[in-house]
C-alpha cells in the first residue's frame, strides 16, 4: 500500500472529525489569554499521527469506543504540551511553519500553557475513571522527561555509543508511539499480553521514525528538512556514531576536531557529511530502521485482517517513507 | 500557642522523617543528570508546610496511613516540578538562598526537570490506585497553570479590581493549599461532605498565606523580603488595589502615572509604598487576611480536639504570623 495519510484515514475518518472537536473542546478555559492561545495551537496543529495510531490499534483489538476516544485526546494533549515545552527546552522560534509559542508570548507563557495542557488531559482521564491509560500515559511522560535529559547529557560526547544512541530514541521519542498502541489496545479491554504486544510495536515504529527523522539531518532526501543543524549542536546521531566507529584513528581524529571546533562553517559541516555518507553510515542507520520496520510489520501479523489493520500497515509505512 | 513550626511538628515528627526518605527516594533516575540535580533539590528543601498539612488533616480526620504518605510525597513532588517551572518563568536566579535550577543549568533543563517530578508524582499515584488523590491534585495543576496565567493577563492592568485580585490568587495560591488538606482528609476515607470542608478550610489559609505574601512587598515587616518588587513589576496586590479604589481622582492619576512611567526608581517606588500606607490599603488587607484567618480556623473548630488540631491551628496561624 502506497503510504497517503487521506487514503490511511478512510476507517476512522467519523472518529477523526469527532476527535477534532473533542481536543479542541478539552483546551477550553474561561482565562482568555489561554483561550487565545490554544485556538493558536488549534490552527497550526499538524498531521495528527498519534491520534491515528490510538484510533487504529483500537480498531485492530476490537474496536473503538469512548475510552479510545478519551485516550486519543489524552495523548494528543499531552503531545501538545510536550511540543510547546520542547520549544522552550531548544529555543525555537517555529512550529509548523507558525511562530511557537514562546516566541509569540515568551518563555514563561509557554511554561505554563504546557502545564495546563498537562493538567487537562489528566483531568479528562482522571474524571472518566480510565486509570489504566493514565498509568501507560504517566509513564510516556516520565520516559520522555528522562530521554531528553539523557540527550542533553550524552548526546553531545562525541564518544557515545549506539547503545546509549537507542535508550535515547526509545525514551524521548518511541515511548510515546509505544503508549499510542498500549492506550488503543487498552482501551478496548484486551487483555494484558495483547497490550504488551501493541506496546511493543508502537516501540519499534517509533524507534524507526526517530532514526528516519535523524536521517533527514544528512540531507538523505530531495526536499527534507535543513541540513546539518544536529552537527551544528553537536548531537550524535547513528549515521555519524557508526561513521566513527568505522573510521580510522586519524580520520577519526579530523571529523571530531571539525564537530568540535568549527560545527559552526558549514563548509566543515559539510565535510562531516559527507565523511558519513562515504562511510556508508546512511546505509547503515537505514537498515536499522528497516529493521525496525519489519519486526513491527511481523508483530501486526498476529493480528487478524481488517481495514483498521491495512491502514495501521500503511501508516507505518507512511514513517518511514515520509518526506519531511 | 504561639506558631514555633518545630512545636507544631511533634504530632507528626515520625511521619515528617519518613516522608523525608520517601520524597528523595520518589525522586531516584537511572539518568546522573538527573540524580545530580534532584539530589540539589533536596539539599535546597523548604519548610515542608505543604507536607504537614497534608499529615496534620490526615491526624485531624481520623488517622495517617500509607495513602497519606504518598498523597505527601504527591504535593510535595507537585509544588517542586511548578518551583522550578517557577522560576524558569519569573527568569529567577535564586530559591531558597540557592541556584535556580535554571541558573546553574539553563530553562530548558529546567523545564524538562519539573515535567519529570511531576511525572514521578503521577506514576506513585496511578501505581498504587490513588485515584481521588489524583483528581484532587490534577485539578490544582490546572488551577495553578490557569491562574498564573491569568495574573500575567489581568495583574499588570492598573484597574484592576478586587474581585479578580481574589481569583487569581485563589486559583494560584490557595488551591494547591486547598489540595493538600483535601488529599489529607481524602487519604483516610474522610465523606465527602469533609472532604469539602477541609478543601476549604485549606482554600481559606491558601488565601491568608498570599495576601500576606504581598503584604511583604510594602515593607510591612522589619526584617521581611526585599520591598517594592511587586510595584516595580507592575503587580497590583490587595493594598494597592485598595488605596487606588479609594483615592481621588488626581491622586489616583498622580500614582498610576508613577507605576506605569517610574516603576524602575526606587524613589518612584517609595512613593507608591507611602501612598497605600496612608491611604489605609495595608491596614484593609490585613483585615482581609484576618477574616480569612478565622473563617478557617471556625471550620477548623467543628473536628473533634487532638494535637493534631492544635499543631494544624498553630500552623495556620504560622501562615500569617511568619516573618519571611
Amino acid at each position: 500500500m502506497k503510504p497517503d495519510l487521506k487514503q490511511i484515514q478512510v476507517p476512522i475518518e467519523n472518529e477523526m472529525a469527532q476527535f477534532e472537536l473533542k481536543f479542541r473542546d478539552s483546551m477550553k478555559s474561561k482565562v482568555k489569554l489561554l483561550d487565545h492561545i490554544t485556538n493558536y495551537i488549534v490552527k497550526r496543529k499538524g498531521k495528527q499521527m498519534r491520534p491515528m495510531f490510538v484510533f487504529l490499534t483500537a480498531g485492530v483489538c476490537g474496536g473503538i469506543n469512548d475510552a479510545t476516544h478519551r485516550g486519543a485526546a489524552l495523548i494528543e494533549l499531552l503531545h501538545t504540551a510536550t511540543l510547546v515545552h520542547d520549544d522552550v527546552v531548544d529555543d525555537a522560534n517555529y512550529r509548523r511553519g507558525f511562530f511557537s509559542v514562546n516566541a509569540l508570548w515568551k518563555n514563561k507563557i509557554a511554561v505554563l500553557v504546557g502545564d495546563y495542557l498537562l493538567s487537562r488531559g489528566l483531568l479528562l482521564s482522571v474524571e472518566n475513571g480510565d486509570f489504566d491509560l493514565l498509568k501507560i500515559v504517566s509513564n510516556a511522560v516520565k520516559e520522555m522527561s528522562e530521554g531528553e535529559l539523557l540527550q542533553i547529557a550524552k548526546a553531545r560526547k562525541l564518544d557515545i555509543t549506539e547503545e546509549v544512541y537507542y535508550d535515547i530514541i526509545r525514551q524521548k521519542t518511541a515511548s510515546l508511539l509505544a503508549s499510542c498502541c498500549a492506550v488503543g489496545a487498552s482501551s478496548t479491554q484486551s487483555d494484558e499480553k495483547t497490550i504488551a504486544k501493541m506496546r511493543e510495536f508502537g516501540e519499534k515504529v517509533g524507534m524507526a521514525f526517530q532514526i528516519k527523522d535523524d536521517l533527514f539531518d544528512f540531507g538523505d532526501d530531495e526536499i527534507g528538512k535543513p541540513v546539518g543543524i544536529d552537527i551544528k549542536e553537536k548531537k550524535m546521531t547513528l549515521p555519524l556514531i557508526f561513521a566513527l566507529q568505522k573510521a580510522d584513528w586519524l580520520e577519526k581524529k579530523k571529523i571530531i576536531h571539525l564537530i568540535r571546533n568549527r560545527s559552526e562553517d558549514k563548509k566543515a559541516v559539510n565535510q562531516v557529511i559527507s565523511f558519513v555518507k562515504k562511510s556508508g553510515g546512511l546505509d547503515y542507520a537505514k537498515t536499522i530502521m528497516d529493521r525496525y520496520f519489519i519486526e513491527a510489520l511481523d508483530i501486526l501479523k498476529t493480528f487478524p485482517e481488517s481495514a483498521y489493520k491495512t491502514s495501521l500497515e500503511g501508516l507505518v509505512s507512511y514513517t518511514i517513507e515520509r518526506k519531511k
